[in-house]
Parts: structure tokens; C-alpha cells; sequence
């Protein structure tokens, strides 16, 4: 039975630890978090503790906190022996040099509270600083989904980087046209059916070949029409987003 | 049987051509376009020509014609009797107002060549000169929908902005996340998990509350991180999505 610690209590660890939970080679020992308050819901499934001090011996520590707080995280993990694994995208692989063993573990999903995702088909991107190390991350990987990926930090970080753009950025476009929806008394479901197969086409289809719209075309009468009824605070959002795919796909304006 | 004669040729005509044919109910007995080259694929199925002089009586007149081109058509539709409809997003119910019956039939959805989609699922907004010829319109949507919307020009015209921001930009922002894949060596493959997730997340939750990453948690350094790793062609999207997303939930920059 592998053993896990887990060290964190947000959106993250909280996935994490119910993904860990029902994996057959996995046990989870104990769940670290500086807030006492943030560890009730773990207290039941698992031993807790606040004091970083205090962590059992462990397979495997999963750190999935704040970016800014891993060094100091880190700093306390010194002694340990277990593979020390943080889950960040945008941190580098060295932040955990100072340790024996240690890795990388960043599952590539959004994850909000109170929505299950199936980890199954999430893509886990890993890296460790031996091969060694890297089989038996792999393994930890493999407990609970089938695609796992060996990343480096740089493409990590890449990754992070598209992830903001076709999760945060798109997430707030869905914002927007509720917005507009709203304004004009129309129930924003009935752009759900729209959203689905934007998301859905590039299954088949590169996004590049599943472009359409008036930006493409090219379509000034609409491109202006647009323009005028937008507020100005979203004028410019319509404008870089419009000739951005323009000089991507080589339309004049 | 409803008679149905189809002006066009394009990705919505296609598409409405092949829901159309299979509906219980209706019967396309003419596709019709200028361009006598496009009517290839409708002659192994239907009647088609392309001089507009020889359409034949018919109960619905379903224009799915560039909006251009909209004006010109409905000129030579004037002594018509059956209901004239056009599909277009943008364009004003008025446009047809030389006719005896006319009306919108707007599906809202986005169509690509050569990709099927599930017509049940997709919302039909509609639009009528009378309250009769209305209710004939929605007979016909019935035909090949559950989700039929009145929806007033103006409503219909903000649908077609808000479809722009969640389908065309959402889109383009899938294809700036493809480039950064490609310049890092890694396959576009491993963002579809987190597209799907993003895209299914607003069945149960509002896109406001579904927003994450740096942005929202007015993570600087993150931010600024992101920038330094961006073309400078695309930093400027960066930026003016993240300062819409701190604006529209009040952080601070």
C-alpha cells in the first residue's frame, strides 16, 4: 500500500484526496494544513494536523498549496525521505532541490468545489529528479488516470500559460455573452447548446480549421454593427480579439 | 406535407438541408443558388436551380444566403405567397417587410462542413410578421427541435454578438493555446480534457461563479510570469482579459 500525505485543504488538495481516496493502492495518512479550521471535513476521513512538524513518514507528500508558499513548505520537508511532489503549473522543478526525492505532479484540470470531475481523463504531467524517481511517480500517476505525461518545467509552464487561455480567459467570454444575454432578456441557456459544440468540434477538428464567424470573414457590416452595440468596456476586447484572429489567419482588415 | 424550397448552398443550408430531409412532416422540393457549380451535392436529392425566377410554389421559402445578399433575394420573392424566412443572426426581421409573409428562423449553433451536429438539442429562435404566421414557424422549428425561442430582433442581434464572444473568440483562444503546444513541443491533445471541463462546468454553474486562475486571485506574479512567456503579438489579449475579469469581480490590479 502506497502511503500519501497530502499538505493543503483548497480546491486542489480536495480533489486530490477524494481521487486518492478511492484508488486501490493508495492510502492516504494525513492531511497538513497551517488552518486548523480548513481540516474538518479530512478529520473524519483521515489523521490531521496543523504543525508541519508533525507529519507522519510517508511514500509520498503532495504538495498542493499557494505557489508562494511551496519554498517555505519545502524548507520543512528537509529530513524527509519520502518523494516530496508539488502540483503547481507554474512552478519550476528546482524550487524542491534542497530535497532527496522529489517530482512534479500537476494534474491539467480545472478543479471548483462541489463539482466531482472524473480524474480518469485527466492529463497528469510529470517530472522528477531521477529516472528512478520518475517510474515511481508514474506509477502513483497511473493509480488514478490513464493519461500521464512526462513534461518539463519549461513546458509545464507553457502549459499553464494555454491553460489560462483556453480555461480562465474562455470561462470569462461565457461571462460576457451572459452578460449580454442578461441586458437583453434572453436566458443564457440558450447559448449552452453553442458552448458545448465550440468545445466539442475541436475533439475532430484542429481550432484553427473550426474557425468561423465575421472576424474570418472578414465581415465588416456585422464586425461594426457588433461594435456599436457593445459597452465601452468591451469594445476592446471585441477589437484585439477580432484582429488577432485576422492576423492569425491572414485576413486583411 | 410542408413544402419547403432552400436558398442557398453554404454550412447552414447544408445543414438544414439534412435535418430538413429528415423531418416526418416536410418535403424539400427545391434548393436554389446562383452558383450552379454548388448545387451539385442537392441534385442527387432534390429539384435545384439557379435562376431565382424559377422557384416553385412552396408553403416556406428559407433563405441561408450571405447577409449581403439578403435585400437583393427578398426582391424577388415579392409575389410569393408561402412564408419567406431568412436564418441570419444580425439581420432585421424589417429586411423582409416587402413580403406578404416572412419571418426569422434563427438556429443557434455553429456549422462546419463535413461535421454533423444533433439539430434536437439546438435552439431555434424565431420571429414572425403576425401572430399566425408565427405559430406556423414554430410548426416548422418543432419539426426538427425541442428548443424553439421567440426572440425580437433586437434580442436576436445581441444572441449573435454573445455567440461571437463564446464561439468565435472561446475558439480563438483554443487556437492561441494550440501555438503555444506547438512551440513547446507538446500535444494540443492534452488541453481537450480541460476545453470539455470548461465548456461542461456552465451546465451547473453560472460562468461567473466557474471563474479561476490567476487573474481572478489577482495573482501578480503569475500574471506577470505569463506575460514574460508570451509573444508580444498576444500579451496584449493577456493583459486586456485579465484586467476584465479583475474589473467584472471588482479585484484590484
Amino acid at each position: 500500500m502506497i502511503k500519501v500525505v497530502i499538505l493543503g485543504a483548497g480546491n486542489v488538495a480536495s480533489h486530490l484526496f477524494m481521487v486518492f481516496s478511492k484508488a486501490e493502492n493508495l492510502r492516504i495518512i494525513q492531511v497538513y494544513n497551517h488552518r486548523k479550521e480548513k481540516l474538518k471535513y479530512f478529520e473524519d476521513h483521515t489523521n490531521t494536523t496543523n504543525n508541519i512538524s508533525d507529519l507522519k513518514p510517508s511514500d509520498y507528500y503532495v504538495i498542493a498549496l499557494k505557489d508562494d508558499v511551496i519554498p517555505e513548505v519545502v524548507e520543512n520537508l528537509k529530513d524527509r525521505s519520502g518523494i516530496v511532489l508539488h502540483t503547481s503549473g507554474a512552478v519550476n522543478l528546482t524550487v524542491l532541490e534542497c530535497l532527496s526525492n522529489f517530482g512534479v505532479f500537476y494534474p491539467l484540470q480545472t478543479f471548483s468545489k462541489n463539482r466531482p470531475v472524473d480524474f480518469a481523463e485527466i492529463p497528469v504531467c510529470i517530472e522528477a529528479n531521477s529516472a528512478e524517481n520518475l517510474e515511481k511517480i508514474k506509477k502513483l500517476a497511473l493509480e488514478i488516470t490513464k493519461d500521464v505525461r512526462e513534461v518539463n518545467s519549461e513546458q509545464r509552464k507553457a502549459l499553464h500559460l494555454a491553460a489560462v487561455f483556453v480555461n480562465n480567459f474562455s470561462n470569462h467570454l461565457y461571462t460576457l455573452g451572459a452578460e449580454i444575454c442578461e441586458k437583453n432578456q434572453v436566458d443564457f441557456s440558450i447559448l449552452r447548446p453553442l458552448i458545448k459544440e465550440t468545445a466539442s468540434k475541436i475533439e475532430s477538428l484542429a481550432p484553427k480549421d473550426a474557425q468561423t464567424g465575421p472576424a474570418i470573414r472578414n465581415d465588416q457590416k456585422t464586425i461594426e454593427a457588433h461594435l456599436r452595440l457593445l459597452p465601452n468596456k468591451n469594445k476592446d476586447i471585441y477589437s484585439i480579439l477580432t484582429q488577432s484572429i485576422q492576423d492569425f489567419h491572414g485576413k486583411k482588415l
